[in-house]
């Protein structure tokens, strides 16, 4: 399959419901408004919309069952950049060729408007119209996703100086980054009612999808942080077979679920062997 | 009722409830944990988790169904707390007598600290072992009052500068103190299953009641800032008379519910007319 055609199918639903999802202007302060949308519009490739939406597709329900967790993801994605970009953080000025919400807004209004991205994240999921226990099954997904055990416990360890061998390098890759990639899809089916070992087969192909696309984007960077970069640790050959190696698991464990996963592999090989 | 004896048979529950909600240490990074853990133990007067019990009550359902929610609430105002002590917001060295979570921890891992909280905070309502759809009711509670309309919005506008009238002043204290005891009430009664009218009460009387608070609040604090203190706008007598009135009003709301409501009477009163 052509992803760039299945995506450009699914993607504008992921910006209608992004939209749809934050406070209208009557109910937040339109300076922290402004902040909120500053890194949303325009965002980045929705690769972890993309991944939700054929999360839900691999358990055999249409795409847009997986809308809430599509936005969830890219909502809580877009607060740990602002929060990350922090000048106490990784101090950026700079997100995608334009200032860091920090920048343009000031440190405590990024500091807010990234809480306020994460509270949102989680009611976007709430006042999603399915079936309740299914939301809390995917609400369960993304608390885990971004807590200490994820996303942010990552952030911490990433911060962390010291000495970096490759197991402990891929941990900070697989909390970082895996764990949200493994919500968005594992989340996904959940709403859709997907039994526990298509669940777990899916967290399992997202926290392998989430370090090889985390070594593909050091690979991409010549000023990665070598301090958390298995490049820096083992050199650029061995983390490029590392990556392809971690793809080729990822894609063998998707095997259970047969051609509805299809679009699962062909984004996972768009993201690992994207080029800059 | 006698709420000190309410308080010393239900709080101890609370206590135990917070530290099972925590991520284990296998589960996140002890320097991370030990920050989490700052303001949460020992904690403060713990009203919120307090008013979650009571709003269990009020609705005719033991105390214990509201646990989840008690848990929720006092995890959110702690990471607020911690963001709110920063140095790009109140730049608060200490909190509650002891140094702010930056101060002993440093600034990145205080932001991640409050960052994790709020997740850890929606996990323990998701987790709660309940009515799903009573769960997805809370956490809808808990997202408003967290989110850019409530805590983060009522925060924003209390960090810029410009003159305030009475009105405005009061717009900041609904959303940082009253949204989150409304959720922690309302929300509690969510979980027990409560019908809209009195979740409708409870919302009303919440907000009133977190008002009333923080003109308590000021009025004990001579050090208050002046930006946002109803004391400094229109002086301590009048800002007396007008938590009284406040208080008075919220008591008359919540007349519908009748006696199951007690306890959530005289933890308004206790709130409001404590001395420091």
């Amino acid at each position: 399959m052509d992803p760039s055609v299945w995506l450009a199918e699914r993607l504008p639903g992921v910006e209608a419901a992004l939209e749809a999802a934050l406070p209208v202007p009557s109910e937040c302060p339109s300076r922290l408004l402004a902040a909120i949308r500053h890194l949303l519009f325009p965002g980045g490739k929705r690769l972890r919309p993309a991944l939700a939406l054929a999360g839900a597709e691999s358990v055999g329900a249409p795409a847009e069952r997986g809308l809430p967790m599509a936005v969830a993801v890219e909502l809580v994605h877009t607060y740990s950049l602002i929060h990350d970009d922090l000048p106490c953080m990784d101090d950026d000025a700079l997100r995608r060729g334009r200032p860091s919400v920090h920048v343009a807004f000031g440190e405590a209004t990024a500091v807010l408007a990234g809480d306020a991205l994460l509270a949102i994240a989680f009611g976007a999921l709430a006042e999603a119209k399915t079936e309740p226990a299914h939301q809390v099954a995917a609400l369960r997904e993304l608390s885990r996703a971004a807590g200490a055990a994820g996303l942010v416990g990552g952030q911490h360890d990433d911060l962390a100086a010291g000495a970096r061998d490759p197991g402990a390098i891929e941990g900070v890759h697989a909390r970082k980054s895996g764990a949200l990639f493994a919500a968005a899809i594992a989340g996904s089916a959940c709403l859709c009612g997907a039994p526990e070992p298509a669940l777990a087969t899916l967290r399992r192909f997202g926290i392998q999808l989430g370090v090889a696309f985390q070594i593909a984007d050091d690979l991409l960077d010549a000023d990665a942080d070598a301090g958390c970069s298995l490049v820096a640790a083992i050199g650029a050959p061995a983390a490029r077979d590392r990556a392809e190696a971690l793809l080729a698991a990822s894609l063998r464990s998707l095997e259970p679920l047969g051609a509805p996963a299809d679009p699962l592999r062909a984004l996972a090989r768009l993201a690992v062997r994207r080029s800059a």
